[in-house]
């Protein structure tokens, strides 16, 4: 097994050796720009780390890893359009840079190459791996809509809320990791063990989100803090607020969150003081613990080797102690 | 084997057997409108004729015909957000019904959902479907990005002409016929020849498209006749005509499609009377009839009873001899 950076560099390596500079230029061109921009690469590397976990190389779940990866641009190049952004990761976005359309299209491509991806396995792998990796992306693409939905309403729940960041967020890191134990031809148990031990992850991941998003260090956080205060998200902190929070700091925070304002420190101050004040920060703290907790439980009943569970324990504890 | 309006029938009733009607409603509800929209349906008929063709029954084609289907659908989808469409079958278009992030989220979720209907296969033949679709969705989209390409340039060639409706039209119906030939598991050889076939056919009917927009009878054409030439389209009757035409017709033509006016008449009629004198509607009629041909001459190659021959043909000229 390998640490997290050596999954990284073995990933960027083979992505580089991909040939994505076909014609036409302007549909390729897009989709080289956006994976070449760069982010932590989680999801393929954990592709990588569950292959190795159940014993197979690494090297095999490589077209997989990609395919993931691939995929989760297709989803932000789309989803950036939809939600009018004009940067990702410092950069022009791919709709920015070029037009709508090209977002689109390119989009499209990347769907279709992600699926070729898996042509690299032997029939069986390719229909198991293909069969996941369509119930995941039409799962990403009905959370995406729960969130779009959410926009426009004031009675979202809590269960709700945590439906939406699942089929948004969780399902792609529990299908890449459970594509690892399917290359691996592992037991289907250990295969639907770590795909919930991703699922879990990938709910204290975005939940930590959340959280950084408003608790972040400015130095270290890499995004603007406060960035769903100013576009009045309803993140797990802001519901929980809303449901602990006294009538005066509930009425307050609804006031707060039907305004755009120019200079927003301001506002960023009081909202934060209202998650403090009615402990949703510490709320949303245990809540991320929880799912945490529940991923290393999974790992307790996986028929593997101990040092494999450590593996897989440290890389979900290097998660939650991110700062950005 | 059935007819045409048998094969159109089967498919209907097996569409509206399909529970697409999910949660999210704004994901789901769009896919059902545009699928329900109708349409000549003639690619998911081709996969289903393609099969019995070569010994299936065509109930063991319906998914994949209903992969083709889906698949054409979330085109017309994307291209209509793509060409800013208002209609579409006289009807409105997804996103002007709902809006532009509902238009590309659910076509997202119905090329997504055209892959799962391959499900229904066994490992062999789900991959040498899907394999064969994403390599043809690939292409499709590859074809619209050179049709969009292709509105800013002034020196398209004729060959890069075909290469565009070869990818964005002729492949899908090629695709659509292999499709049926590999349900069947019938030789190589055979799924080769009726790709071909579809190939030629598929070239056909763009070229009859293009032909039929100028030329077509308005009392049976559906759409509006001259369409192409008042958005200034570079179809083949144009390329054709810029070629063919003397220098002072040339020019004209050069002229009229500069222009955009309020009353496209006398431009219509003036563009028609250049594509006559020019011969470049003789010209598109023979390549149309050649195609058909090399379409029949691939039938001749293919080792199946006369009877199937003579039903592929009889679609064949029932496509050309069409009025819309």
């Amino acid at each position: 097994m390998q640490s997290i950076s050596q999954y990284q560099d073995i990933f960027i390596n083979y992505l580089q050796n991909q040939s994505i500079d076909k014609e036409p230029k302007n549909l390729y061109e897009p989709i080289q720009y956006i994976l070449e921009l760069g982010g932590k690469r989680m999801r393929p590397v954990l592709t990588l780390m569950a292959a190795e976990v159940f014993n197979a190389s690494c090297e095999q779940a490589l077209p997989a890893a990609m395919a993931v990866e691939v995929f989760h641009n297709f989803s932000l190049v789309h989803d950036d359009i939809m939600d009018d952004a004009p940067l990702r990761r410092g950069n022009q976005t791919v709709h920015e840079k070029w037009n709508i359309n090209t977002g689109i299209l390119s989009g499209d491509a990347m769907l279709i190459l992600a699926y070729q991806y898996f042509e690299q396995y032997e029939p069986a792998i390719f229909r198991d791996l293909a069969k996941l990796f369509s119930k995941t992306a039409l799962e990403v693409c009905e959370g995406q809509q729960w969130d779009v939905d959410f926009e426009e309403r004031t009675d979202v729940t809590i269960p709700e809320y945590l439906k939406m960041i699942e089929y948004k967020t969780a399902v792609l890191v529990a299908a890449a990791m459970k594509m690892g134990a399917i290359i691996a031809e592992t037991t289907t148990e250990n295969a639907n063990l770590i795909y919930e031990f991703g699922l879990n992850l990938g709910l204290a991941f975005q939940l930590q989100d959340d959280y950084l998003d408003a608790f972040g260090n400015p130095e270290t956080f890499g995004k603007q803090v406060g960035g769903d205060i100013i576009e009045n998200k309803k993140t797990y902190l802001y519901l929980k607020a809303i449901s602990a929070a006294t009538p005066e700091d509930k009425a307050l925070l609804l006031q707060w969150f039907a305004s755009s304002l120019e200079d927003s420190t301001e506002k960023i101050e009081n909202v934060k003081a209202i998650f403090v004040r009615s402990t949703a920060d510490i709320i949303t703290q245990t809540a991320i613990e929880d799912y945490t907790m529940k991923a290393f439980e999974t790992l307790e009943k996986m028929n593997i080797a101990e040092d494999k569970k450590l593996l897989l324990k440290a890389f979900g504890e290097n998660l939650m102690n991110r700062k950005a």
